[in-house]
């Protein structure tokens, strides 16, 4: 069986933990019965022992094939990861969301996507890499009751995103620590305001008011400011006709939102600039994660 | 020259300061030429001599067309008001708008309404309720550098609005300083988290998640407590079906929307029980300020 989870990026700006969308590149993982249990790990994360050693896709899968009556099965397992690890687009809730996924294929024959969106916040605290993860496109995620409510939009392909990854990462941990307990209420309603104009805007396709509605106060600059090199990667971006440049959920990443004829020039502006970063030309995805063979 | 303007509820209960929709229940704006200054006004606020003797239509009126270069002339005014005035539905947001239409309709001979709406910040902080008054329909405002950016979409009329007024004011001033200057990071997100999906929920027509994308940690509870009664007047609208309930503006009226088909048993709920306050069950308005004559 295989199923694939595309990256995603998530905050998107002022839609701190609840805004999120999905990008057409993907991890497969792939089962087959075994009579012993294998790991094959090809492409992001190849060389990392502790990936297959202490394996989450493999311990959530189990854990789970175990509550539901499952335990005397064992497996080969090949990931084909082309989602970067720890570089904020979405590698983790792509793991998670493809175990939990692959568990109730085997056992159901089918995914309740719903469901395995809100097992999948045991897993994740925040909804919003899990939810377009799961679901494809721009999403918004609420959590309420331990349950995850979302609502989504198909992205359309005249936008496409230039995604950079620089070559070391932030900590998703310590970056969440640099953050403040406390936001002002002036602060408060200027990201509100804004992550609820940015779903507007995408819902309208009214790219022009991304670079106002992607403005953030909440999490954005003490994250960059850890690795300062950021602050020029989104100018340098904005000069060359991005639509909204925000970090991709706590970094290191950056994601550029531009129309489609623009994606080549940014891209080869941060080439030229950033040198010993990796920058994709990428489009978005609508489809989430997919069953790719039963 | 006659000029209207809906009745607007801002807030929206995650969307504080942000999200603002309009209502179909207009005041009436009329002015003739005239030898001497007359103001008369019929229906809502005929009884209060300070509204006569220091009118803000007058005044903001008078003051940009003295701006404009026309200070000779003197107007007969007429108001035909139906928004109770210091109930949180927009009388302000309607007045001024109203005055600054007129004085450019005067000028110009049309009214540009982005212009209006940018000017209309001047004499109120927030963009809650001269967005909906203006443009009408649900939208998001945002403030960036002086000017309101907003995405406007129209309400159909499957949902009607079911409103309740008290026959008292809370204080918009008085119920600003109950709030706090700081919210938690967690409440912050609770509400930016929901104010974005009831966007996406307008957008899509997605009513059934108004209730939880309507839930609020930032004003109502602490403007609901000095007016308790409030907290049955949301119990009893939910009981009997409404979609929403929240805090109009800064209160005292409830904005209570429901599918039009439930809108007559909420009425009769909400007056069978709360017999001396008004309750309306209004349609909402997709137009804003308009000229009714010119």
């Amino acid at each position: 069986m295989i199923i694939s989870v595309p990256a995603t990026s998530a905050n998107l700006g002022p839609g701190f933990d609840c805004l999120g969308l999905s990008l057409d590149f993907r991890n497969y993982f792939c089962i087959t019965n075994s009579c012993l249990q294998t790991i094959d790990i090809i492409g992001e994360g190849e060389n990392f022992n502790k990936l297959k050693a202490d394996n989450v896709f493999v311990k959530i899968f189990s854990e789970n094939l175990k509550k539901m009556g499952i335990s005397d099965r064992t497996f080969a397992f090949e990931f084909r990861n082309k989602i970067p690890i720890s570089r904020g687009l979405g590698s983790s809730s792509a793991v998670i969301s493809a175990a939990l996924g692959m568990a109730h294929l085997l056992k159901y024959g089918k995914i309740d996507k719903q469901e395995i969106l809100n097992l999948a916040l045991q897993y994740e605290n925040h909804p919003d890499n899990i939810t377009p993860a799961i679901f494809g496109g721009f999403n918004v995620a609420v959590v309420d009751n331990g349950k995850v409510l979302h609502l989504k939009q198909n992205i359309s392909d005249d936008i496409r995103a230039v995604v950079v990854i620089p070559n070391r990462a932030i900590s998703t941990k310590y970056s969440r620590q640099t953050l403040p307990k406390k936001y002002t209420n002036t602060d408060s309603v200027y990201n509100l305001s804004r992550s609820s104009l940015m779903c507007m805007a995408f819902m309208q396709e009214k790219w022009d008011m991304l670079r106002i509605a992607s403005k953030d106060k909440f999490h954005q600059y003490r994250r960059m400011k850890q690795y300062p090199v950021l602050f020029a990667v989104q100018k340098v971006a904005l000069e060359n006709g991005a639509l909204m440049s925000t970090l991709s959920g706590s970094g290191s990443s950056f994601l550029n939102i531009c129309f489609k004829d623009d994606a080549q020039k940014i891209l080869k502006a941060m080439q030229a600039r950033f040198s010993n970063f990796r920058v994709l030309d990428l489009a978005f995805d609508n489809q989430g994660l997919q069953i790719e063979k039963e």
